[in-house]
Order: C-alpha cells, then sequence, then structure tokens
C-alpha cells in the first residue's frame, strides 16, 4: 500500500469523477432535476445587482410552503451553507453552540470561525439522548440540530423535535434547525420547528437535485435576525446569484410526484447498501431520511486509501463527523454502482482488517 | 424635513429601483452584458457539485490573461466581495491588514470579522502618501489596495505600484489587489502587481457588466494560499455557481471592441459629471477609473436624506467609506439621468448648505 492519505476534510475528493471511480462520497443526488427548471428559464437580459434578501418572487413561493409566512421571514443564500455560516457569523462573537455528535463536517468550524465555541452532546443508537441535552443546553447560545442527519442517515422522532422546540423557547436559546433533507423522509412527513427562537435552514439542492446551483435559504419569524444577516451578506457575498434563482423558482413549478417518485428510488437504494453492509458484517444504523450510512470501521484512514488507491471507490472518515470508529458512505448513485462498490469493498476488506 | 436617515452602510439601498428614482447609489454598470454570454449559454443539464476551486475550462481561459499562470493559481468566488472574505479568513486570527482611506466600505468590517485589525493610512489628494506607507507597513500581515479605486476613481501610478511591490515583498507582507476596475481604467492599461506574496482578486460583474450573477476570482502564486481558501470555502460555500460561471466564460468571447466601447461610454460620463459638479461649486478629485466621484460635502447624512425622501436621488455617504466630510457618487447611469440628478441636486442644495 502507497502511503496512508492524509486528508483533513473531503474538499479533494469534492466534484471528483474519474472513469471507473465509484463514489460514496459526496453528498449529493444523482438524479436529474425537475424538467420545468429547463424548460421554462431563459436567462435574464438585466444581469444587475438583485436585492441582498433574495428575488422577491422566490421568496413569495417559499411563503406560501411555510404556514404564516411572508417573503420578509426569507434569505436567499448561496447553499445551506452560506445560511449556516451567515447565521452565526451575524451573531457576533462569544457563546457555546450545542452540536448533536457525529455531526456535518462544516458545523464545528464554521461555529469557530464566527468566535463561537461548539459543546456536543453525543447521539445514543444515532439520535439524540434527551436528558444529556438537557444539561448541556444550559448556559448556551444556540443548539444546531440536523434532523435527518448528514451522516446518520437518523431521524429525529417528532416527540424529541417538540421537546427540543419547548425547552429551547423556555431556556432563551435559539435552535438552528438544519432541514435539507426534510423532503427526503422515508417514514413520515417533516416536522417544522417554529418559534421566534428557530431559524430554519434549507436548500434546493438535495430536494430538486441541483447542489452546483448553490441556492439555499434561511427562514427566521425575528427581523432583527433578518436584517442582521442581510447587512452581513452585503459585505460578505451581496445577493445569491440571479440565474440560480430562477432555475431555483422553476423547481418549485415540479408537482408533487416529482418529490414522491424520487423517495422510491432512494428508498430501493436505502435497502439495498443497507442490507450489503450488514450481509458484509458492518454494524450500521438504518437510515430513515437523507442517503447516508455511518457503518462502525476499525482502522478507517487506511481503509479508505486502500479503497480509493487500490479500487478506485471514494468513502469519507467517520473522524472529518466527529466518529472517529466509523466511515461515511452516501448512497446517492445507481444500484448496480452500489452493487460493485461493494463487491468491492468486499475486497478490499480482505486486506484491511476493519470489523 | 422629515427624520434623519440612519443607515449604517448602503445595504437597503442596493439592487433598490422604482419610479422617478436616480439612483447615484449602487457601484454598477447600466450598460449590457456582452451578446455572446446570451447567444452561446444553454443550462446545463448536470447541476450536480462542481470542483471547489472553479470550472476548469473558465480557470483556464482566465490563466491566458495573466502571465506565467496556470489554472491552478486561480478560485472562483461569489463574486470579488466572498474571494476578499475568504482571503483574510484563510489566514486566520490575528495581524494588522494596512488600508488606504478613503476605502471600499466592506474592507473594515471583512478584515475585523477574520480577526485581524485594519490600520490606515490616509490618501493624499486622492492618492497613496509613500512616506506615510512606508511607516505603517512594517509590522502588518498584509495590504490592501484598490486601483482604481472604489470610491476615490484614483488610480495610483505606475512607480507607487511598483514601488508597495517592492516595499512589501522586502518586508514579507502579503499584497491584496483589489483589481474589479482594471479594464475601467481612462488613461492607461492596468498594472498588475505580481511576486508570490501577491493575491490579486477580480471579477466578470464590472468588465462584462453581470454583478447579479456573484463571479468573480482570486489569483495567487502560492499554492498553499490557494489551498487554504478552497478548504475554507468547502465549509461556507462549496463551488460558485455553476451557471454563472458558464456565464462567465461565454463573456469572455467578447471581442476586445466590446470593452473599448464601453470605456468612452464611461469617459463621457466621467466628464459629464465632473464638470457639473465642479460647476456646482463641489471640491472633488478627478476620476481616472473606474466610475465614482467623492465629492467634499458638509451635513453629509442631512443632505442625503433630502436627497432620498424629497428628490428621490440615492447617493452614499462618504462616512461608510472612511470619509466624513465626503459623499459618494456613482455615474453608472446615461449623461440625461445623471444631468437630472445634477439638476435635483441644485435644488437641493439650496436646503441644505452643503458648501
Amino acid at each position: 500500500m502507497a502511503e496512508i492519505l492524509k486528508l483533513k476534510s473531503p474538499a479533494e475528493f469534492i466534484g471528483k469523477q474519474g472513469p471507473g471511480v465509484i463514489s460514496f462520497g459526496s453528498g449529493q443526488p444523482d438524479l436529474p432535476p425537475p424538467k420545468e427548471v429547463f424548460e421554462s428559464v431563459k436567462i435574464r437580459q438585466d444581469l444587475r445587482y438583485g436585492l441582498i434578501q433574495g428575488e422577491l418572487n422566490l421568496r413569495e413561493a417559499l411563503a406560501k410552503e411555510y404556514p404564516s409566512s411572508t417573503a420578509e421571514n426569507f434569505v436567499i443564500t448561496n447553499g445551506a451553507s452560506e445560511a449556516l455560516d451567515l447565521i452565526f457569523r451575524a451573531w457576533g462573537k462569544g457563546g457555546k453552540v450545542l452540536l448533536p455528535r457525529p455531526y456535518y463536517y462544516s458545523y464545528p468550524p464554521i461555529i469557530e470561525m464566527a468566535g463561537m465555541q461548539p459543546v456536543y452532546t453525543d447521539l445514543v443508537k444515532g439520535r439524540i439522548d434527551l436528558d444529556d441535552f438537557k444539561k448541556k443546553v444550559k448556559g448556551c447560545k444556540a443548539v444546531l440540530i440536523n434532523s435527518p442527519s448528514n451522516p446518520t442517515g437518523r431521524v429525529e422522532s417528532i416527540e424529541t423535535l417538540k421537546e427540543i422546540e419547548k425547552i429551547t423557547a423556555e431556556l432563551g436559546v435559539y435552535v438552528v434547525s438544519d432541514e435539507v433533507y426534510k423532503d427526503l423522509i422515508y417514514e413520515r412527513e417533516n416536522y417544522h420547528i417554529k418559534g421566534n427562537h428557530v431559524i430554519t435552514v434549507n436548500s434546493f439542492s438535495k430536494t430538486y437535485c441541483m447542489c452546483g446551483v448553490r441556492v439555499g435559504y434561511l427562514w427566521s419569524a425575528d427581523k432583527k435576525i433578518v436584517e442582521d444577516i442581510c447587512e452581513m451578506k452585503t459585505h460578505t457575498s451581496m445577493n445569491t446569484n440571479l440565474v440560480g434563482q430562477d432555475l431555483a423558482l422553476a423547481a418549485m413549478k415540479a408537482p408533487k410526484e416529482y418529490a414522491a417518485k424520487q423517495l422510491e428510488v432512494w428508498r430501493e437504494r436505502r435497502d439495498f447498501i443497507y442490507k450489503g453492509l450488514t450481509d458484509l458484517g458492518f454494524d450500521l444504523w438504518k437510515p430513515e431520511g437523507a442517503f447516508y450510512v455511518l457503518p462502525k470501521c476499525n482502522n478507517a484512514r487506511e481503509f479508505l486509501t486502500v479503497l480509493y488507491q487500490n479500487y478506485k471507490v471514494i468513502t469519507y472518515l467517520g473522524e472529518w463527523f466527529g466518529a472517529p470508529d466509523r466511515i461515511r458512505l452516501s448512497y446517492a448513485l445507481d444500484v448496480k454502482l452500489i452493487a460493485e462498490g461493494l463487491s468491492r469493498i468486499k475486497d478490499a476488506m480482505k486486506r484491511v482488517k476493519v470489523l
């Protein structure tokens, strides 16, 4: 084996494709965007700055999806990533943020770069442990939750979400709820956490298979939060790209069956990879939403290196998500490719002791 | 007069249009983008994530415009704003950054948000005073220069730029050179500051009249800087929107006459507004590049309020740019509108003592 890869994050793997490569890496749908995106959008002639808050027609369309909301409650951003980054930066320095662990790999750096301090509550069987949560949330400025979760694929129960909604309201703690996988839940509808203390983060990327267009948004009932974030965005990126916003609005015109059909594809893949990895002996949680599995894995970094260098299979280290004894696989690829990938994983397991 | 406006920044004015409003505010071209943008771009079918660093074809096209460069020297960003934000954030906490004052209004917050400290060298007659510069640059981590300058409209001499290039190289101080107006110089060609210690920031916004598309970039000869910035961007926004990058590449196919013709329009406007304001009695520097004037103005905030509320004329406060005794006007609008705006300014001058 060549030298073990020293990657500190997935940065090098993102957007990487190549002949024969099977990527369980990047978390993005491989399915096509709605045909409405291509049918109805012409590139606008006027390419001058738009409103920092986002195009009014797009925000008005979103408001119809959120109860008791208007266009004023939304800010359109360069994907959910920028929404998260702006939220924490707009709060300014200081304060603790509670994070369930394992977490999405960008959460801790985004919080730390904003001058805030992440503290952790460890998931139990992939779910939030409310006793531990209640202890640790005291004295925090905010909590950041993500259900369905990247990287665990787990969905918090509605009871848990309501309890979090209530506890945080009582304590005066903000909830940042990253719901980018809200349309990819296998078991039930999404439960949208509400309240003046809640900021919801969402995106067109996963629902409409348009990650590269970079259009996301945040929702807040608190006018001051919206204003502060727009002020921040004026300095850091100005309006979100206008053509992308036109595509996002077009995508919203897709019929409901679009999402429903996609969900069937995801469910088939979920069942396939869960069975496949279980059959290979891996210990993992069954995904209830999103498109990730996070199996336990010894010698994870060595295994990632062998998989990449000898078998052209991309996986992500659990370490990047606060789970050093695991690896993350995205199953956003065709069942045939998942099958081929699992077969290569089986071969690679002969070289590295992972179980 | 109604209450004096308390605006802390231009955020509320950006993207604002309306019947009868004459905006000398937002700094963006009103001229059309090259026709190549609309003729050759089809919305790509594959809207998955792109490379964090930016699309290879766009970076290769840029490399041809920068001597001894390859695609590896560039990172494509959400406008020049994000490029600047990423550069300072990637350096991490601490260190002083030298800024000529007046400055572009986002420079100090971007530097401060990155945990660095801005220090200032005051311009003399709108130009860098090399004696003061040499004193203050010692002990700085970086300097941030902007020639042609927003808000002064001034262009530094090639001798000054070469001297800055040399002094900073000797002292081991980085130069961040914001050259977004490089194609809008009335007197000469742009001089591109070079060296391993230089990071150039640029954009498609001003040259190709496509501010709302949000595609900019940075150039650096230092591989480590490029890597660190890509790592940062992975967390904060991922790839720059792909459709925007396609439009930017198409814009680069415009013939040289496109920029040359635009420059003639800008020159006419420059001459017109400079004469108009001088005739009204204002004391101002003659612009040599970009499309801004920064006349001296007493009671600036009161004047801005009256102009906006009573005359529907948008101007920006010099205060936002570190020049509290001035106002900034962008002349990115038709000569007829400039004439109408100047006539309203003349009327408003009867209400507020500005000279």
